[in-house]
């Protein structure tokens, strides 16, 4: 145990649990994250119109590009924060040893959570209004913005993951005051 | 001075800074939520169709309902935390003396916060891309969408200050491990 042991510490199959518990968040993040990405950016649909076919994609839409950004920043910060959990799992010791990595997961996990809740606002939002706005006119779109809900729901839990994953690293701040 | 000194706590007028802080933050997340539910609630334009005139309100929209929602929630958390606030500047005490208060802070700012990062990515998703929609076509459209712009802007800042309390009322917490 290279941990100082002290009166409010949980005995270290507790912090075990917990670690492990942190790696199956960060892991449930990425693959949602990745879920997410291949429904969202795989999302086409031809319309009908007097000029001929229009082909939809999902770049026509501005939200669902702020949408892709989101989970882009989320997957690139979900796969560093799996390979230090992985490290922290198997060593159990964090990579520098100090404080700074726990600022770290605060604030980044606190970012990123914000971020994926903007993003996931934004995908339901614009997927449900528009549907409606479309709807009983061209059915292609109808399935379109319906693929736009669910790319925002699967969002939705990589969200909720990381917002657990802010739980726990502001849980774990060494004490201020 | 009622709280127990130690090495790491700041000063007491360090610590009266830091309440002015928290209750400066919660009056002005109520100041804009406020500004944002009367430029959203407001919003109505009437557009000309082969059926006559139509009236739009923001209720037609239906990620303007969610934004609402969002809105009321916050201020109802808002007004209450700022009652909080100033009975700890005032006073210099938390109201029941302990733990728990920070707890409810902690997790009801996560809360809030991020149900007001939903609904800023709501509102500028729909707004953003129903105005693309139907740019050109209808004038009166063209004025709702900034409206409901606006409003997704001013909860954007409220937003951004229910997630800096957040990040204090994190910070503040008891040490757990």
């Amino acid at each position: 145990m290279t941990e100082t042991p002290s009166s409010t510490m949980p005995p270290p199959s507790t912090a075990v649990v917990w670690r492990s518990v942190g790696l199956v968040l960060r892991v449930l993040t990425v693959i949602s994250l990745v879920v997410s990405l291949i429904i969202l950016t795989t999302n086409t649909t031809t319309v009908s119109s007097n000029f001929g076919q229009i082909k939809i994609r999902f770049q026509d839409i501005k939200a669902y590009r702020y949408v892709l950004a989101t989970i882009v920043i989320g997957l690139v910060y979900g796969f560093l924060q799996t390979a230090f959990a992985i490290y922290h799992v198997t060593t159990g010791n964090r990579i520098n040893g100090g404080d700074a990595l726990y600022f770290f997961d605060f604030y980044g996990d606190k970012l990123i959570s914000y971020l994926l809740a903007t993003g996931t606002g934004a995908g339901f939002g614009v997927s449900v209004d528009l549907k409606d706005a479309n709807s009983g006119t061209v059915s292609g779109l109808d399935k379109f913005f319906n693929k736009g809900n669910a790319a925002s729901a699967i969002l939705l839990f990589a969200f909720i993951f990381t917002a657990i994953s802010s739980i726990l690293s502001s849980l774990s701040l060494p004490k201020r005051a």
